[in-house]
């Protein structure tokens, strides 16, 4: 169901702070904290005493103190300190330690084998050439699979009506957009082209467009769970001469992370391009625009997931815009088999 | 476990409006709605293409659009637009479409095989006679299997007891009640007699009565979620010679739609007879003393049902007042061998 | 699961008046009320008839009516009226009636074979000798298995962090304190020692004790949900003189009643020695933190919980204060394979 070896966003930075954060990820509880030098750990959010909440708890002299029975565990989940036993320790007390990472703003955490954690494979984020551009992250809660999100994310299509308000091009034109998808070594990437198309109701508010856009959105999914979109809108004719500034354009990291088999945790963090003719509304309004449009998508997967509940999905029949969803679910599918296999050989 | 080849209340007539209705029936989630002519529609809430909500769309030039990825749904649940394919439609998009009609203050729904679907069959309420009194309807919600609430029905024993403060006769009374039943072709009935007893609290309150009565109950079950009740009280000694007006009178259509396995749509229509001699009342009064009582049937199977959950029903006891109930379950029980067999057969 | 011949605490007093108290008690529905001469009884709370909770109805003249169809039972769960029969009985027709006895604030009831209920078997509380004490009770209830609050209550090494705030010793003090355990014909019995220790929080707040005390615990554990506490602190030094007054003691009643397999209520009754020096503070104060205290034990209890769900326990690790529970689990789990083994042979 899940791929383990891979990093997923675990919190946005500033969520771990001084009090212990208790995420579950991929179905296992884990606790998320800072020492008292600032340095990040993950462990399992079970004592290995009698259970407890390791999150209860508080961050001691020299480890994580269980808030029931006082066991003190180290970065690695070994149990340092056991109260009552004269100064020794016990071999087997325990908890399994997750490698974890900070990368920009989000803090990264790698559920599988532990020798196999590279942070070197992090995904870098923004690239260093968005440094002029406003930056935003923030993240929402979804009560649906995370596959639903990918899914949604492949499948550009959907902006003309879950959107149709704010970042929504007409059905007209999204009908004739052009889509080219092909594989990459860590999952697939797509490029989807609207020429000469009417601008969508949030460009016309943010940028002032009224004449026809040529709007691009190339997006890239890297497997388990991460997409990297890069799209905008130019004036008609601009895109074909190579032109990517002037107009409107969006980088967005989407990160989404599986809290259990139907809920996950939907972290973003965007730069967008500067208007220069509004700058009053460079800070707040674009990010306000695309996380409504986030909110309209997330409510539209939790309606899906509702009705998906016991049906046999089989019975579901494909069009032409699930070209690039198809080609994501083969991939993961891919990955859950090496991974399963793996495990056996 | 449900009939399917029926006729079942899915809405009252003014819940579907221009928003469309989500309405989940024997387990199915269904979309009902009105299309611009105002023609009624009802298919299954579930896109075939990603499973979306249809509910979550809206109507469209020609159909029903869903709100996710577009494609189009005329009233037979045919999909009539694919978006991006050129134009043409692909066989096997579809949804299923139920048989829908308005009778009265109802939508019905038939949720069987479409062939079999005779909208001549759906009850006619209220008769043509009830021209010249008042009618009312309503419905409630009820957390318990639409059995537990056919059966509050089928033994009127329980209006001593649940309904003792307002249309409940003496337990007395009660117990000297003469019960006939007869089977008919599409259920029970019942006739149950209280002569020369004292009138029900709300017959005091309502009519003025405060000599004895005659009060009769003249119940039909017609399977599986219909119940007509003709009841009424007259002077004591009027009963027998035929007198049926100048008391209190009141007919109503019970109709009961199972949502789930243990949830249940109570819908109700009533007409009751006017009293001459208190006008100002007509209107509200009556009306607000029975759905007071069917509240307290609601709350009373709730309870049974959170009881009999996980119980062996088995062990239950019947007593003489469970005559109908008993005829009532076995007709039912009989109805749902015969669909059953005559889908394998 | 549950030891069944046993009395548990099923209500305090006061709970139980005019009105009917529906309460499950190990997995099983209960109605508990008192006859117009104030007699306890306690039924199976579902009607032998049509399952309704016999805690809709109310008491008439001789009997328990059901709310629902009127049938009227007696103390001992016999139909003596079944409405519309006549006057006659039906053998069949009867609930499971529970032996029930008040003793002092608490309503117990015996969840096993009637025929081995013996009322002297239950416990008395509090001692004759606690006259002079004020006396508290009260409850609380935890979403969490009874044994996760027997066990909280074996191990008081969780003093020192779930309540290190008001009740809790130092951990350096707790972990040199002396327990020692000992099996008794109902349970186990331990006596927990600490010896020229730092006061507690509250004991510094409530008794102004500023120097080192003595201090000890005296629990025992009385199959299958109580546990005696007697507890206290006096100066460094009297303890082994004997001296037991003058300062700080306790005696606590725990009784903890499973309602299903992972939620118990928890009935408390305490005596506290009179505090002469400050006489204002006596009736409220001490009530107050121990409270407290038990509101802490619950939240870490119901946490645990959650994080036990579906988790093979096996894994977990013993320490050396695990002692007093593992006697404790090993007791319950002889008791019960006895009554398993009862049952059938």
């Amino acid at each position: 169901m899940f791929l383990h070896n891979a990093w997923y966003v675990a919190a946005a930075r500033d969520e771990i702070g001084e009090k212990l954060l208790a995420r579950t990820v991929l179905n296992e509880p884990i606790v998320l904290g800072r020492d008292r030098h600032g340095t990040l750990f993950a462990l399992e959010d079970r004592c290995c005493h009698r259970g407890a909440p390791l999150s209860c708890g508080w961050f001691g002299e020299r480890g994580l103190v269980c808030g029931y029975h006082g066991l003190e565990f180290d970065h690695n989940g070994i149990c340092i300190h056991v109260p009552g036993n004269n100064g020794r320790t016990i071999d087997e007390a325990r908890v399994r330690a997750y490698p974890v990472a900070q990368r920009g703003d989000f803090v990264w955490i790698w559920m599988g084998d532990p020798a196999r954690a590279n942070v070197a494979e992090i995904i870098t984020y923004p690239p260093d050439d968005l440094k002029t551009w406003s930056l935003r992250f923030g993240s929402l809660y979804a009560k649906a699979s995370y596959v639903l999100l990918l899914e949604n994310l492949m499948d550009l299509s959907h902006l003309s009506y879950v959107h149709r308000n704010n970042i929504g091009s007409s059905a007209e034109d999204s009908a004739h957009a052009k889509t080219e998808v092909q594989r990459t070594p860590t999952g697939v990437r797509f490029l989807r082209l609207m020429m000469n198309a009417k601008p969508a109701p949030s460009t016309v508010q943010r940028y002032g467009f009224t004449d026809k856009v040529d709007r691009w959105s190339d997006f890239e999914f890297v497997a388990p769970s991460l997409v990297i979109q890069y799209s905008g809108a130019v004036n008609a004719g601009d895109y074909e001469k190579g032109v990517r500034t002037g107009g409107h354009a969006v980088r967005i990291l989407h990160a989404i992370t599986p809290e259990t088999d139907t809920t996950c945790h939907y972290f973003f963090a965007m730069a967008q391009s500067h208007s220069a003719s509004r700058p009053a509304e460079r800070e707040s309004a674009p990010a306000r625009i695309e996380v409504a449009a986030f909110e309209e998508d997330v409510a539209m997967i939790e309606q899906q997931q509702s009705r998906l509940q016991g049906y046999d999905q089989r019975k579901l029949v494909n069009i032409p815009s699930d070209v690039v969803r198809v080609h994501m679910a083969r991939f993961l599918q891919e990955k859950l088999r090496d991974e399963h296999s793996s495990q056996y050989n």
